[in-house]
């Protein structure tokens, strides 16, 4: 069981699985930005991280099947949850982000409501992406994306070539904005148009821009780069207090869509079909044991995407 | 001619008005805060403030006519003019703001298709509101309003007071929050809801915030009081390359409008048939010549609205 490397860990805080809930053994589990951040502090969680997975159910209606697992565990009483925003039940847990010990152990514990059946046709090392192609897949979810001629996604990593993979689905004009030639490389292998972030001077050039950077000057560039009354979408967040100036998302009338956790089915259909292509972004593999290495290696700009290989 | 108060000014970058603009008389115009920042330096302006005004044209088709002006003057033939979007020209010159001497001064100039002949039930008191109301109407023409069940306005000032008064049109339910008691009185004279900020400990309240405020605060109050998946309208802008943080954006997916100049036409209308209030807003009046003090008058949270009184 792999708790934050460097923090010391108090569970008392973290409740015990409920038995309604389904125990899940590990196959793999991927890790990312959040579990970086979580390391760091954010949320000041204290358990067990980890929310990107698949795994063997062990009981109930999947029993002895593959599984991924959504990670926002909500009361389903609630008014926000009748309202049908379950993701936003102010109740809820958040596997291996809130209350709720995650994936990087031998076994995970979820509702069977947060069950998805793997396909066949869907390897381990792809199931471990449902989860973050998910979130890549709530931008159609929360936009028309035929009203947009083009696209611009800022960053090049995990994030932001699932989000870009996504949007070329439905608009021809997608331009992935990065800094590291590598990562852009593997974008133009897919045949996404990039650009380095130094390369682009312009303004204005685009309709819709998805910021995956996680940094306040990625927000300036989206308002830079976005046309007036275009939209930035909002997938990544920023640690601290302050923020960017807003002033000109008041002056040049932009609107700003924040986009989290996104729906699994669209992203299990997209991996069984190879629509969207996901296991070239492996650099790494570490077991269990070895969890505070694979950190470590996960926070290295140099490597893509880290799994930890825990079970088989 | 009134000039910003404390600045040294040098006239030489405000061009000249070109041949195809009327001529008007200014009769009365308001003092607004932008034109507070512009004294503090906001825009880097060097000229003539003041851009909301009400005026006697004195040549083109409204010769002899009362008129009001969109302030915003733009080119009508570049790409972004042609897509719709005149008010964001990126050639355009801004009544009293940028590049283009604005109202406070015995005569403006305006190009004849910025103006709006004002009916004749409409008073110089309250055609001299066009300008502002015309911004709190940009809301119903970014958003379909039905489709929230409620709205907070935070601020009490007067943009708070005019989109309150616009929103209250839509919806049964909307409440403005502020921190100056008489000037909540004014709202609930009009029949509608208030509250102190300090008295507001909920949170997640509204699924529609049109924050009026003009501060960092009140941005984070906006983020407070929205529900997840709710709208935040951005009247205002904050002077300052930092701002509030946006993880709560992200997390509880908030979408964010920014909202700046909106149509005369509403505007007057409303005016015509006295289904918006503004006269009783008025708190005292300068004639141009006062024009330093009526700037400290209108600077003090006391005040209203206060207007320059320049013609007859």
């Amino acid at each position: 069981m792999l708790t934050p490397a460097g923090l010391m860990v108090t569970r008392e805080h973290v409740p015990q699985p409920s038995p309604r809930q389904i125990p899940i053994r590990v196959l793999q589990a991927g890790i990312c930005e959040t579990d970086l951040q979580l390391v760091q502090g954010y949320m000041g969680f204290r358990g067990v991280p980890g929310h990107e997975f698949v795994g063997m159910a062990e009981s109930g209606k999947f029993a002895g099947k593959r599984v991924v697992g959504e990670i926002n565990c909500s009361c389903g009483t609630c008014e926000t949850c009748q309202q049908g925003l379950r993701t936003h039940c102010p109740h809820r847990s958040v596997l291996g982000i809130l209350n709720h010990d995650g994936a990087f152990a031998e076994r995970v514990w979820l509702p069977e409501e947060n069950l998805h059946e793997v396909p066949d046709s869907v390897s381990d090392d792809a199931a471990v992406f449902t989860e973050p192609l998910a979130a890549a897949f709530q931008i159609p979810a929360q936009l028309s994306l035929e009203r947009f001629q083009s696209a611009v996604v800022l960053g090049d990593g995990r994030l932001g070539n699932l989000c870009a993979q996504v949007l070329a689905q439905s608009l021809s004009h997608v331009m992935v904005i990065g800094k590291h030639p590598w990562k852009l490389q593997q974008l133009q292998n897919l045949g996404l148009q990039t650009a380095r972030l130094a390369d682009v001077t312009g303004s204005q050039i685009t309709d819709l821009v998805v910021d995956c950077t996680g940094s306040t000057s990625g927000f300036r560039d989206a308002c830079r780069l976005v046309r007036p009354r275009g939209t930035i979408v909002l997938k990544t967040t920023v640690a601290g207090d302050q923020g960017p100036s807003l002033a000109p998302v008041v002056i040049d009338e932009i609107t700003i869509v924040g986009s989290r956790c996104g729906p699994f089915a669209p992203a299990l259909a997209a991996l069984a079909e190879q629509s969207i292509h996901v296991e070239s972004m492996i650099t790494s593999r570490f077991p269990l044991e070895d969890g505070v290495q694979a950190f470590s290696t996960a926070s290295d700009s140099q490597q893509f995407k880290v799994l930890l290989q825990i079970g088989a």
